[in-house]
């Protein structure tokens, strides 16, 4: 056991604390309450602040009407509980996923079926099988640096499922929050490119810029943008301009591409970390090696379970998350890990997953 | 008909567009972004940015943990429908009603029978009757200058609520977001001051501050507030963080007094307005005379359908909203109107209910 007395969290994805760019978001504030006053502190539309909508749609080359402003974009799936989803629909999810997504569409009276993934992205026959089977009316997928897994679509992944989108008429719901966190390698044509009429693409400045400003987005069809912009009124009648107006601002002064030029510095050597730890403290393991994100997840060894190691772990001060909460079959997660890597130091990283290696060796020696 | 060629809209209740206090804002985002820097752009608690959640408990002398805040006071109904009630549960409004609480009232499954409200608070009568028919699980009510009546509940009126609550054993929510713009006359003990342990008190910053900050406050059962932030948390993980800062430093440093004291001395001559020019321009109508908030209103004699009135007041150019939305049963509103006065001048409104005079009596001669 090392020696640090300090306690390691390997729980929640959250950005490093100190990414946040606050007086540059005091600055923006400032700013935008001397120019857009009426604009930030009046009611406004649902879909959110206008000037953001139009830059969003700029930076990612759709129109307006296509772009729906959120307090985050979490939401967005309860609005689309009650703008697309009859109870009863099936959703298809990957296996793991975001485990409050899947919470989101229970509350809606979704059938929830997982497809797994694997380091390529969806598993394409167990995909068109369930596809075939279950007949979605939405896919929802994490495309980069998956949340928990910490895997990406290949190029060919994704077009195949596109085309499943196509011949089957299911909507994708393609979450992407992480998409801009890329820390090595070449970015991959998101879905919404591949198959903008079928995919609803969300993002958000949560991990961009902050999570305390809510601001998160969703682009697709304008049809199905404005009824989840209805949804939304019905809701809470206009989203927090405020927040909205600074992150405006904040990007309209071209200071989120240096942002995440900083972030990328500050999180790759995290990644590398992590990376090197596992290779030289658990050799053996079955995991996953991100390209970005904030995820690194393994599966531990038959006959091991998550649940005994978290107990352990605790006591050696490393906290870690359940993982059964990412799976639809909770038991298909008995032995599943993620680590967010984000918010430790290399050296709290390294720490950790040398702590995560001597809990599973004595488990593996009792086992 | 008036000279005047500008359009006089009666239409949304939102506030006077000169009463944002848009410097002061600003300076209480910089402030809160310097000082409490992790605090306000970090994931936060879902039920809200604590030091305001201290702010307001003291302010109402209720526990930190019986305080919940959102993104503006609308959510909390939503939560509601997931936190508290079942598909079929049965919900008592006031007749008339805030709109948006119905739909969402709806949207959850709720059964909404409607109470008649008179210038005195809900018609006690049909109170009791209904509640003993449909047994309803909540009543939702805004005691002080309803809307869209205008109408304030006296105290008996109230004591009878809570005694009624107490003995039936329902859950009142109470809504209560222009308690604090009273224009004249004495306070009114709130339902939360009589019934504590039965009623739920919202209330938001959107008419003390500005709605685009979306901060809105529930108070209530310990037990009950803590379902509703895993409700929230389920929705939205947390609220926008920012705007709760803004408003806690805003209120922190002693300015909610003199800004409400400003609202009241902005609005008040627009209120005055509103009822000289009913006395004046419409001496035998049907209307309740408020003493503080947003709303006045009125109801049309037999044979003048509000329809009819508002097609040819728009020709006028006099915009008039549809009553039937405020009804449980919207044929009870085919002669209701309701006259925001917060966002027009004195002589607007002056302006206004003169060119409503006229069209009631072009209707009126020819019905």
């Amino acid at each position: 056991m090392t020696t640090s007395e300090r306690t390691i969290n390997f729980t929640r994805g959250v950005p490093a604390d100190e990414a946040f760019p606050a007086p540059e978001l005091a600055d923006c504030v400032t700013a935008v309450l001397r120019e857009r006053r009426v604009q930030v502190l009046q009611y406004g539309p649902s879909a959110g602040f206008l000037p953001l909508r139009e830059w969003v749609a700029a930076h990612h080359g759709v129109a307006v009407d296509q772009v729906l402003l959120g307090n985050g974009s979490l939401p967005f799936i309860d609005l689309l509980g009650w703008a697309l989803l009859e109870r009863g629909d099936s959703v298809l999810v990957e296996s793991p996923t975001y485990d409050r997504t899947l919470t989101l569409l229970r509350r809606h009276g979704a059938r929830v079926a997982g497809v797994p993934i694997t380091g390529e992205g969806l598993d394409l026959d167990a995909l068109e099988a369930a596809v075939r089977r279950v007949r979605p009316r939405l896919l929802y997928t994490i495309p980069d640096f998956q949340n928990p897994s910490g895997a990406t679509a290949t190029l060919a992944n994704r077009r195949r499922v596109a085309e499943l989108a196509a011949e089957h008429g299911f909507w994708i719901l393609e979450d992407a929050p992480y998409r801009p966190l890329r820390y090595r390698g070449a970015e991959v044509r998101s879905l919404h490119e591949l198959i903008p009429a079928r995919t609803l693409h969300m993002s958000s400045f949560t991990k961009q810029i902050s999570p305390g400003v809510r601001v998160g987005y969703l682009i697709g069809d304008a049809r199905l943008v404005a009824r989840l912009a209805k949804a939304a009124e019905d809701t809470y009648i206009t989203p927090n301009l405020l927040g909205e107006a600074a992150v405006y601002e904040f990007c309209h002064r071209g200071l989120l591409e240096p942002q995440l030029e900083r972030l990328r510095t500050l999180y790759r050597p995290r990644l590398e970390a992590a990376c090197a730890a596992m290779r030289r403290c658990l050799p053996d393991a079955a995991w996953i090696e991100p390209d970005g994100g904030f995820f690194l997840s393994l599966t531990l060894s038959a006959g091991v379970r998550a649940e005994d190691l978290r107990a352990r772990a605790a006591a050696a001060k490393l906290n870690l998350t359940d993982g059964r909460g990412f799976f639809p079959e909770p038991a298909d997660g008995d032995r599943f890990l993620r680590l967010p890597f984000c918010a430790l130091t290399p050296e709290e990283i390294g720490d950790g997953v040398q702590r995560l290696a001597e809990v599973v060796a004595t488990l593996a020696r009792r086992g």
